[in-house]
């Protein structure tokens, strides 16, 4: 296995180069002042293109080859052959692109991006429209080289957030989940409402800082390989399994912002943590993919997160670090309002119930825009009227319509479905954990998460990136990804918070 | 001048990945969690091998005798030729030793520092004193590599950090310098003492960097180029003249800790984002040499940050952020607390008086190590015997005499020398700069640093590395570097303050 240990080296080698980048892209997030934007832009651009050339040249496909010939006689399921797999689907990623093509997308997505601030600044769709085309161009392009079966464009890009993730399966999965939400937020527009009113009062910065380091810990996340900052956006990255970053963002009038997604990074985080040691350094020492990382920070968010349980413990805490502002609010006067469901326009605001449509919205366009089948200059009528469809409301303006996410500026297309396929499969790895271990539930009513999250490190963090995102639910839950759990799981708790049925 | 373009395209390249380099230093020492050091070494070691590789290259080695032909016609005080010596100086420093040794000296530092901090713990230098015999072979060898003429060894270690420099270019400034200082701390130590005990007062350290942020920004630094961190150890390093980062550290009874430490990294920090804006992502943008380095730290923490017009004027500023501990104090307590001198054995944390009589003991020992006069295991001894001799004191054990400094444990013989240049220097260009621009005292005495920082902007800090130290001082001063004026400065203030003649 002599071409094996070596591709496992330089592999390593690019590793470092591309954690390395990982703590550029950290302190500009965190820390870089103003006037550090050129330089880091250029550390970004030279360390890329050096990881890029490092993993595409002929050095590392001359080893690839020589490893898979050496390793072709050893069980499918060894760790050379599951490491191997891994690798080939990244290199033939990565080489399938013209190197004049990822250029042309790396140009196209920062300018898109500098485009897409300005036209949502102005609510100005048409000024995004030309860059959108081209994005769209663009992708159509990466798809064609990338390669797609039975004339499934999506499925190309789908694949490079969800592994082998087909764009059937994802219908089928959100076909049947669908009709379910939709009537249940009718349901509960038609109930009386919770008043969260609670969470709005004075919650000091400092002190939701004390609280918010407090819950990370106590979920597991090892202060000792990671840390928690401020940010702009939230978010968790990752310089290897033993240094894992953590951010979050503090309005002083709404608790949730900052300590809910404080338990959603540090469910990216205990993932990425969670990797095997022995896997350190290797390619198997990754996620599967992005919706079954998803899947871990929204089952610590909301499932444990937002539970009355998590809360019967962790208010009696949370009151010593907000004295004046939670003196006279029992469990329940919380646990409802954290969990008060409200159609909004604005996705990173959605409540567990309607979050979903707002993923369905944004799936059922990327496929019309890339087909063809929906114009750009017709994309703000269609999203207003799915919107109202789903949701019964329409935004104020297309910058809290069609032009509030990031995404397609950045030329991503394909993401946005690993989200909702992540909160289903949180649902469903939850309800499979309790199964296999009837007693989570009676610790998680004391504030101990040690077998849940036990569980978790040996069903799902482990594995890394052993298993194709279908192969690890199939492993772990014995069936294929479903949306039964999740939907059973929000009509039990809402069924309840708002007296439906 | 096609050659000269694309090898200076090149060395920005490069340059992008020496400042990542910086930035994966920076975090290690400010917030890096201690799991994250295993990964960290890797980063560096391969970046650092990237940078070395893409710099000693055939390649750059093509470019650089291309430009260097090109540009052979030009003016040899044209930037374009000042670049390439630049260049070529440090192309061939590394180019000149062999790989094996690189990576003896990479290996023999990490072990050293690890076994030198051990040592330290315990003071117990026999247990260094292997490592420091291989250091110093390894030096040797490394000066042999260098090349150096005259039989001076010393010359080829000093030249990497102080460019330029000779070994008795050293002897001769400190040879003026060490009569003059050894009699005024006798003098001193003569005299009545000063009481500093108002600077061991309770003061909090969110206050400490309230204050400290607020001196910072006074004495010219950009925040919107650069931050001040909190770190074990205070440090100022730079991404780029638009990205440069000091620290700090906190003694909570301890005033000038803080303080002090802030005002010195911002000398450093000034020179840093104060290189010309057009010669960014080149040679030039850096440093002449490690001595005007620290003139320029020493200036502004000494010469202007412990003067009675600096503290005339922000004593008032100081007690509104330490109000109960400066209620009482006035600005000529303040002023000759921050001036107490008193011999110490320890090199840190000693006064603008004994301060280099601990670098040329330094020098001196390092000397007579590497020529082989100094038996490694005789050193304690006559560490202890030369304390004595320049201090009248002596330390208690090794921990707090020959082992205290990190250098040697890294190789770095040669280094300390630049801190007492950089002193020297800094009361040299002072006396230049108060001739040139009369009214830069008045200006101080209204707190105002304007005049000064622009007659060091255009006279140091924009030539950035165009000179080399020695050629700098003749082209600023008029004359090369001397003791006199640092010696006439400490007589005029330590007399006055001390009451001598």
């Amino acid at each position: 296995m002599e071409n094996y240990q070596k591709l496992l080296a330089r592999l390593a080698e690019i590793g470092h180069v591309s954690s390395s980048l990982a703590v550029l892209g950290w302190d500009q997030q965190c820390y870089m002042p103003t006037g550090g934007a050129r330089e880091r832009a250029e550390q970004f651009a030279t360390l890329g293109k050096i990881a890029h050339e490092m993993f595409t040249g002929d050095e590392t496909r001359a080893l690839l080859e020589g490893a898979e010939s050496e390793a072709a006689g050893l069980a499918p399921e060894s760790d050379e052959r599951l490491t191997l797999r891994v690798v080939r689907r990244s290199f033939d990623q990565s080489s399938k692109l013209p190197t004049k093509l990822v250029q042309d997308l790396a140009k196209a997505e920062a300018i898109g991006h500098e485009v897409w601030v300005k036209a949502r600044e102005t609510s100005n769709f048409k000024a995004f429209a030309p860059t959108l085309e081209q994005l769209l161009d663009l992708s159509r392009q990466k798809a064609e080289h990338l390669g797609y079966e039975g004339g499934v464009l999506y499925d190309a890009l789908l694949d490079q957030f969800e592994p082998g993730m087909k764009t059937a399966e994802v219908e089928r999965v959100f076909g049947e989940l669908r009709p379910g939400l939709v009537g249940l937020v009718q349901e509960i527009a038609a109930a009386p409402q919770i008043d969260d009113s609670v969470l709005k009062r004075d919650y000091p910065e400092e002190n939701q800082k004390a609280f918010a380091d407090f819950l990370v810990a106590k979920l597991g996340f090892d202060f000792s390989r990671g840390r928690q900052d401020k940010a702009v956006h939230p978010f968790c990255t990752s310089f290897g399994r033993d240094d894992v970053r953590i951010t979050t963002r503090y309005d002083k009038n709404w608790l949730p912002c900052a300590i809910m997604g404080s338990i959603h990074e540090t469910g990216h985080a205990l993932y990425e943590q969670g990797f095997d040691a022995k896997d350190a350094d290797t390619p198997l020492a990754n996620a599967a993919g992005l919706g079954v990382h998803e899947s871990q920070s929204r089952l610590w968010e909301n499932i444990i997160g937002r539970s009355r349980n998590f809360w019967a413990v962790y208010l009696p805490e949370a009151k010593k670090h907000f004295k004046a502002s939670l003196k006279d609010v029992d469990v329940e006067t919380f646990y409802r309002a954290i969990n008060k469901v409200e159609p909004s326009t604005i996705r990173v605001e959605a409540d567990e119930v309607t979050y979903n449509l707002h993923i369905m919205l944004r799936f059922e366009l990327e496929k019309q825009m890339l087909s063809g089948q929906l114009a750009v200059k017709d994309v703000p009528e269609a999203w207003n009227a799915k919107m109202q469809e789903y949701l019964g409301i329409q935004p104020s303006d297309d910058a809290h319509g069609c032009l509030q996410d990031v995404h397609w500026s950045g030329g991503m297309f394909g993401y946005f479905p690993t989200y909702a396929l992540g909160t289903l499969l949180s649902a469903q790895l939850y309800d499979k954990a309790l199964r296999d271990e009837p007693g989570i539930e009676a610790e998680l009513s004391r504030g101990d998460f040690g077998s849940l999250l036990n569980w978790l490190r040996e069903n799902v963090h482990k594995p890394g990136a052993r298993y194709l995102p279908a192969e690890l639910v199939e492993r772990v839950c014995g069936e294929p990804a479903q949306s039964r759990s999740y939907l059973s799981y929000l009509r039990g708790k809402f069924g309840q918070l708002y007296g439906l049925n």
